[in-house]
């Protein structure tokens, strides 16, 4: 629920080039304050201002960052922090999580450059890169939330990039398509993605109506079957009024039979 | 575990005597041991192993290197210290530097991009790129040593890179290039897509007790609603499992809510 009456604040320095909404990113976990300050610096080179901070270890405000920060501290100000990956990503729609390996998940795989595409096709707006933190890199119930999954090509006997240098390269790869037209993506018409608070509310209302029904019973395999069923719709792309016609359907279906209803 | 049995990594002896298939990375005054160690760290990522230092500050070996390399010891062991910029690029004949602004010299532009592009027109034979002290840059006796300026499109207003991440950029776009592997698309595990016939039964059995349960009830609204369910799920590009899995979620929240059934 957290952020969802965010408003992005902008910068005021005339340095940002891009128009209109900015990707979010957001660090799960970090660790280092310098390391902070250093995707701040990363960020900014590329014009990007909304860092969101899941549960840093250290607090926040951390005086570690300022240095590495090296002059971005309009994005050090901007930042928030969230309690959970739900909450910091609860007004996104569109939310990439990026890992050095292959998960054994079922959800589509890009390189940053595609993920920098499909976030411009989208005009930019409520998207959001995952980070995890440092050496561990992103849990799956994490990436579970996410519409999908970013992999850089990098040599294979060595793929683990500090947290900074990951965040550059997605951001980096966002800002050189600064000028390019978007191509066209998902026709929207009267509605709107669905944002993320809106997806887990549907999750919600299946998966209690499911447990209802003992569809979930068997506990080793409910974690397993929950992850599957929500990485379909996450791969949708649903829109907001899809959501809705979804919350419908399983309303219908979870109630009695209408013949008996009558 | 630092790569050691990677093929992209250069025989020992061939990377002391001269350029070779890679291109090669030159550090002119580099001031802090820990940027070192993270210049390695990218390299490696990017699959890069012969690292130039010119006049280090603090000397070389320098231990502070060492933990910010992150295992990237093979590109340490392999350094090589010069006492100038025209002896460190003495075998090399294709020659970028690296600069965040314009300068007042008549030499070509490129981005990182077009730099990868032509150090891959040439094999990545005995090309090499320059990068100044931090935050100074490069200085105009060492640019001019170059045969072309490199400048990476950034935030007009905050362009100053740190020195690893100006490296990793340049890494990046000559990895990529050289990257034929195609970007694995859906993780299929276990089972394969779901065939149109999976899917038209999938949808049919929804349908069949959506209409049990009154949903589709409206005449003129049920092919629109029809359409829109069926949308979500193939935009979903789901697999054979899920389509059995969803099959079972239909069934169970069709059946009446196990607590009155048992």
């Amino acid at each position: 629920m957290a952020g969802t009456n965010h408003q992005r604040v902008m910068p005021k320095s005339e340095a940002v080039s891009a128009g209109g909404e900015l990707p979010s990113i957001i660090l799960i976990d970090p660790q280092l304050g310098e390391n902070i300050g250093m995707v701040a610096r990363a960020m900014l080179n590329c014009g990007l201002t909304d860092l969101r901070l899941v549960r840093p270890r250290d607090g926040w405000p951390n005086p570690q960052a300022v240095g590495p920060a090296s002059g971005a501290e309009i994005v050090l100000e901007n930042i928030r922090v969230f309690k959970t990956t739900c909450d910091a990503i609860a007004d996104l729609n569109l939310v990439f999580a990026t890992t050095a390996r292959d998960r054994d998940m079922i959800k589509e795989i890009v390189t940053p450059e595609i993920a920098a595409r499909e976030i411009r096709a989208v005009g930019s707006q409520n998207c959001g890169i995952l980070f995890g933190r440092e050496a561990k890199g992103m849990k799956n119930e994490d990436i579970v939330l996410a519409n999908k999954i970013v992999i850089a090509p990098l040599n294979p006997g060595f793929t683990s990039l500090n947290l900074s240098q990951a965040v550059l390269l997605l951001a980096y790869e966002w800002y050189k398509l600064g000028d390019v037209a978007p191509c066209p993506e998902l026709r929207m018409k009267d509605t709107r993605p669905a944002n993320n608070d809106e997806m887990v509310m549907l999750f919600e209302h299946l998966e209690r109506e499911l447990d209802n029904h003992g569809f979930l019973r068997v506990k080793e395999k409910r974690p397993v079957m929950v992850q599957n069923i929500r990485n379909v719709f996450q791969r949708a792309n649903m829109t907001e009024q899809e959501v809705r016609t979804f919350r419908g359907v399983i309303k219908s279906l979870a109630q009695f039979p209408r013949k008996i209803e009558d």
